[in-house]
């Protein structure tokens, strides 16, 4: 079985909803059967790389709320993490445009490293005082070196802006598809979805329906020709064509 | 939408069936929507490592059929693989035991090789001088090291038998699960199977319905609660739990 799990790092519940996720996979009795992939998402595209605003100037423009309001806002979300035994900072984040990020997990997709880069860029921008936006390419490059990537490569991506580019919009032209709007968006099986950082027990449901209603394969031949296959008994060799 | 392909590569047919696939999928439109996964299976999965037998004396002896008859049934499969233009030794081969491979395989998948090193092995061991079995790991190492592996990697995989195996154990057990007594097999979006090298067209007929049959997703969510997530407008946050 198979999970997809849109998201962006710039979005607090998305890396809130991974951990609830995270929970009921952990407890899921198959879930050794249970593969996970990221896809892109991002949420604030049109904004230039290199526009980097603090987090609170950001949604108090945005929604016209006081930086108070913006304030309360991180502080519920702060709790929400704390609740999942993440660490999250309220005041001094940065916001900025996260196409090369979703660049470089592509990268750590093909090289196996993906969870793990994931993983260190929500830390690095939720719970650290490593921005992903205000410090230039080398502290992606230092992130993805203790994902476990090549520095070189990494540099070599972020100086290509075409690099893994197609894959990022890819996965979004997908989202888009699925009906995604908004992420943390998991879907199992291209058959269930769960839109949002839902309760585990929520994430414990759809991952138990999906197991149970994997569906008998319908197979789609030629009719009655011969199969041309091998199993343990030899290889098949059909009589004619 | 993704094709999973069970495959061996001791079976001739994989070898063929495989041709035969990405012809269809080359050709067919939506090609760039399609993911394609390798999973493992093993012919002769009871063989010891390093018992080593000509692929025409395993034959002849397995069939109780003569040298001449093996020899025939070889130059049919020569002639099919020539057909999708496909290098084949009809003489000479050898035939052993292939865990060590498909352990090979899931590292080169965890690096992004996954495609390189099933081409090389079987170009290895069907069109090449380049035995897969009688040469010892070293061989397995140059062929990885061409797919772009590291070479140090590589042999610490060789060396560890537990290495990658569950993984082998784990598409095995799938395998049996979705139905596949021989190989190639393919899935689509785990809906769809096509068992056997079957022909192009029969490929193409399956990627098509399979993408024209993409369903969609049925939500499983919590009923009333809201939906904790961020799309371009902004994160929500719910007003109570």
């Amino acid at each position: 079985m198979r999970v997809e799990i849109w998201s962006d790092i710039a979005c607090p519940w998305c890396y809130v909803g991974k951990a609830r996720f995270e929970k009921a996979l952990e407890a899921f009795p198959h879930r050794d059967g249970v593969e996970v992939v990221h896809r892109s998402f991002e949420l604030d595209p049109g904004r230039a790389k290199g526009d980097v605003q603090p987090v609170l100037a950001m949604l108090s423009k945005k929604y016209g709320m006081s930086q108070a309001q913006a304030q309360a806002g991180e502080e519920n979300l702060g709790a929400q993490a704390a609740a999942e035994g993440l660490d999250y900072r309220t005041r001094d984040r940065d916001h900025g445009n996260t196409f090369d990020l979703h660049r470089l997990l592509h990268l750590a997709k093909e090289r196996g490293r993906q969870d793990e880069l994931i993983q260190i860029f929500y830390r690095a921008n939720f719970a650290e005082e490593r921005s992903l936006f205000s410090e230039g390419d080398e502290r992606l490059v230092e992130l993805a070196v203790e994902a476990g990537l090549d520095a070189d490569e990494v540099r070599k991506v972020l100086a290509d802006p075409t690099a893994y580019a197609d894959e990022v919009r890819a996965d979004e032209r997908e989202a888009a598809e699925l009906g995604a709007n908004g992420v943390p968006f998991f879907v199992l099986d291209r058959k269930y979805g769960v839109s949002g950082a839902q309760p585990a027990e929520v994430f414990t449901q759809a991952l138990t329906q999906a197991w149970g209603n994997r569906s008998p394969l319908q197979l789609i031949d030629q009719g009655a020709a011969d199969a041309e296959a091998c199993g343990p008994d030899g290889c098949a060799v059909p009589q004619q064509h």
